[in-house]
């Protein structure tokens, strides 16, 4: 057996395009819409991208096709992390290119941006195209974390686009990867290359996402997987009603899995990173919240409970941010080797007590040891604490039991307090794409290359509307700068798009916050299941609640 | 949103019930087969069970019903931990007692064995049984882990019977649930109680199998659940390509939860306990038996892979029980205080080096740090190592981390290895059942209500030729008393059913194990995706690899 029985079948499922994309080829015609500036720093963005700024958004619509006939030399890259759907966008592509021209040519440029700089890639065919339809995974040429932003790279780039004759590139990646898509778009123009730039906006975090891009793909997949086996926990905590169950979640720099994974699922607590940065909330005040629950609920009967924990909670929380910055600052230097020379972890926490302020001090006192040991013990090469390392929802769960320990000794809560851990990441980055994401992946692919046969560049493959049925989905093209605007990275002022957090004042949010302090006390358990691929529309066809309640 | 849609559409689901068992309560009646005997210790088995032993097996046939037209009322209990199709259980044997008589009840005790010795119970309703139709979990009345066993429970529940006027008693459970079932049928037959013990076997281990039980319930929905995330996992391994994935599943005393998730995904390793103990590996075996494919994997540009590790596997390694027998044993009495007044951890390493075989020092030594530490410093109340706390996947991944270490210092690999961990149990014990749990379990619950109503006790609700479509599925009921044998229990005589291990001769492993080396070097990984209750059947009503090739 190598394949298995739901890959066979995927391979024959038919993804939905929107309607205007229906009716073949030769009846696609553009719409054009208003000229377009950038979201903020106008001036700016427009002197950056001087060949590309200020174009039209377009739309597709039922029509002769009047664009160019000349043979398309596509090549593509996967960039970052993976997310389900990937697949289709290449399928998607491929499709329109071979319908358009049998002898258009589609290259997958492999392991991610630096496939492009290495000329690393493979002819697609449609043998090969048919073994990846509708599958999760990025295995199709794979991809990698390099980034494509120098003029160096974009010289090699160029390079090898000439060699092969490209006409076209199309960039699927995050935030950074279609900013660096943009770049290359313009230099690509600017230098009279000839050669067309596209990106497709992936990632499962959903912090891709702004009023053109109604969603990011990959997010519906992979939050409905880390749904499935959360409402599973959560019918074996109401089973077993012994356990209370900790789930760390993907999601670093924004909490949109988190959120839309509670609301799926209904816990009892879900940390929202955004929430506890915008209330300033202290390791103490989480602590507190959740051993509110866990009391309210043991006083009900129920020692059992599941909390949503954000992978990246701890950095939202602005004393632990403080506490990172003062140790690395303390470890700096050659104070680091001092530090190193003490022999055991007593004359170590007595030069932290001496190098920490009063109150970072009180934070690192809080601490469990296992915390306290890794933030001095396991540095990078630079010397800096690895904040990634520390597993919050162990550091979380250790702070609520240390909180109810002190309610037990004052009489206040009786109950028994037994906390699991789990964290889902890796579990829902490759699953089979839903429905959902099957027919947007597809769709953002055939339509990128519209985009490219009727001579766009620096745009972003658009499709939108996505919270109605496909039929109704508009398909289109918005060029990336005007999604842009000026930020400081790394000490440079850079154009880049803005990501997206979750919005307090948003649906989705504000949908949660007037349930939660409800879900915190009773058992109000939702179970999705697993994603299903066939069967009632209503079980098969929807897509998150997030997209639900922002488009309401 | 309280339910999901899923949970709305599972709810229309009609279970298919064996082909005997769907004309209509008229229209089943009894064949009687062979009279039965125990597999081993048949005089000692028929002496502890004078009143219930050497019973004929039954089939349910199409015919005239025979049954004696009495009011029934039933009690049932879930035993131990969860599994996938309990409810259906009940729903099937609700429907089977209502449709005979509509007066008929059926009591549900709550939270396991306890329920009926506290008389803590719910009365089953249509309303109430169609909230949990084809649904995960336990939650309908909940389970615990109380044993059955002692004759002052026997006569507590003798009284809870009279005051209900039970006339049945159902459990539902794994092995030591049944053999308690067949001793509480024994005791209510030698009292002349009229109250009639039926058992039903469950368990997500697959360790209750034996010639009568082909399956377990929910071993089929657990191990789908485990295979969809490890699939995704893989496919992740193989976009990614730079981690290694050590994946722990559930299953303690036996493998065949990983076995089958092997035989489903084909990953580069799986370690088979009943294996590990046979050969007795030591664990520098494993470690290097990993190594091997880790370095041959790395020589072909593959820095990544996945690795299956069941929960219990350490347990299997004679020369670590050993070590642990000596840690005990070192550890008893006054010693301990001893241990624990010495200062520092160098202190105790130098007790440990004095206290311990030279064999054992030596795997002791081999052991990383985070594993000596706790092996001698997380001790239950009674001062013994919690083998079980052990994070066996983080521990093989640290020796085979060190094996290659001295690999690499000699030339011979070359590559990188950056190893992941995970670990999947609960996420899969309380999944919506998949089609052929919901059906196998409606049945068994359907078959369950027709043994008592004609009359037998001491017996196991038995569905058999489940590898086939359920129409041919075959109905009956076998005494328990026959898959019985004596075996040494807390230093008593006891009889039980004998756990089935994995067999190192069956067709699961011996397919298993003639594929395994290739898939430890090349990259052949299945991708099963979430489990389908919907679309071709080919998909949704498939069972286990491990029945299949069983019954090939």
């Amino acid at each position: 057996m190598k394949l298995s029985p739901l890959q066979e079948a995927r391979y024959e499922y038919k993804p939905k395009l929107p309607g205007m994309l229906r009716n073949g080829i030769s009846e696609i015609c553009v719409k054009t819409g208003e000229k377009t500036k950038s979201v903020a720093d106008q001036e700016k963005i427009a002197a950056l991208f001087p060949n590309t700024y200020g174009k039209c958004e377009i739309t597709f619509e039922k029509g002769k096709n009047t664009s160019d006939n000349k043979k398309q030399v596509v090549g593509v890259i996967l960039s970052g992390g993976q997310a389900p759907g990937g697949h289709n966008v290449i399928c998607g592509l491929y499709d329109a290119l071979k319908a358009t021209n049998k002898d258009n040519v589609l290259l997958g440029f492999k392991g991610g941006p630096s496939g492009l700089i290495e000329d690393d890639y493979i002819e697609m065919t449609d043998q090969y195209i048919d073994s990846y339809r509708n599958t999760g995974g990025f295995d199709i040429i794979g991809s990698g974390r390099t980034k494509l932003e120098t003029e160096e790279q974009f010289e090699i780039v160029t390079e090898v686009a000439k060699k092969h004759g490209l006409t076209a590139i199309v960039i699927i990646g995050g935030d950074d990867s279609n900013t660096n898509a943009a770049v290359l778009a313009e230099y690509m123009a600017a230098h009279n290359t000839g050669v067309q730039v596209i990106g497709c906006p992936k990632t499962i975090d959903g912090d891709l996402k702004n009023e053109d891009i109604e969603a990011s793909f990959g997010f519906d997949t992979a939050t409905k997987t880390y749904s499935e086996v959360i409402g599973n926990i959560e019918r074996d905590a109401n089973s077993a009603k012994k356990y209370w169950h900790f789930i760390k979640v993907m999601g670093r720099s924004a909490s949109h899995v988190a959120l839309e994974c509670a609301l799926e699922t209904q816990p009892n607590i879900c940390l929202i990173g955004e929430e506890v940065a915008a209330k300033k909330m202290s390791l103490e005040d989480i602590a507190n919240q959740i051993a509110d629950s866990v009391e309210a609920r043991a006083n009900n009967g129920d020692n059992f409970g599941v909390a949503i924990i954000p992978e990246g909670i701890i950095e939202f929380v602005p004393e632990f941010s403080k506490l990172i910055a003062e140790i690395n600052e303390l470890l700096a230097g050659e104070s680091a080797e001092e530090f190193n020379n003490l022999v055991d972890w007593a004359s170590k926490e007595h030069f932290i007590e001496r190098g920490l302020s009063d109150k970072s001090m009180k934070v690192f006192a809080l601490l469990p040891e296992f915390v306290q040991k890794q933030l001095f013990l396991e540095r990078d090469p630079h010397g800096n604490v690895q904040v990634s390392l520390i597993e919050s929802e162990k550091l979380i769960s250790s702070l609520v039991a240390d909180t109810l320990d002190v309610r037990k000794a004052k009489g206040k809560y009786k109950g028994k307090f037994s906390p699991l851990h789990h964290f889902f990441g890796y579990e829902g980055r490759c699953a089979f794409p839903s429905n959902f994401d099957a027919d947007y992946c597809y769709s953002l692919g055939y339509n990128a290359f519209m985009l490219i046969q009727y001579g766009y560049t620096g745009y972003l493959s658009k499709v939108s509307n996505l919270a109605k049925p496909a039929e109704e989905w508009i398909a289109g093209g918005m060029p990336i700068t005007k999604m842009m605007n000026i930020e400081r990275r790394n000490g440079e002022d850079k154009p880049v798009i803005r990501k997206a957090l979750v919005d307090l004042d948003g649906a989705p949010f504000r949908y949660f916050a007037q349930k939660r302090d409800t879900w915190a006390v009773e058992t109000a358990y939702t179970y999705p299941g697993a994603i299903q691929y066939y069967g009632p529309s209503s079980v098969c066809d929807i897509t998150t609640r997030t997209l639900a309640l922002e488009h309401k």
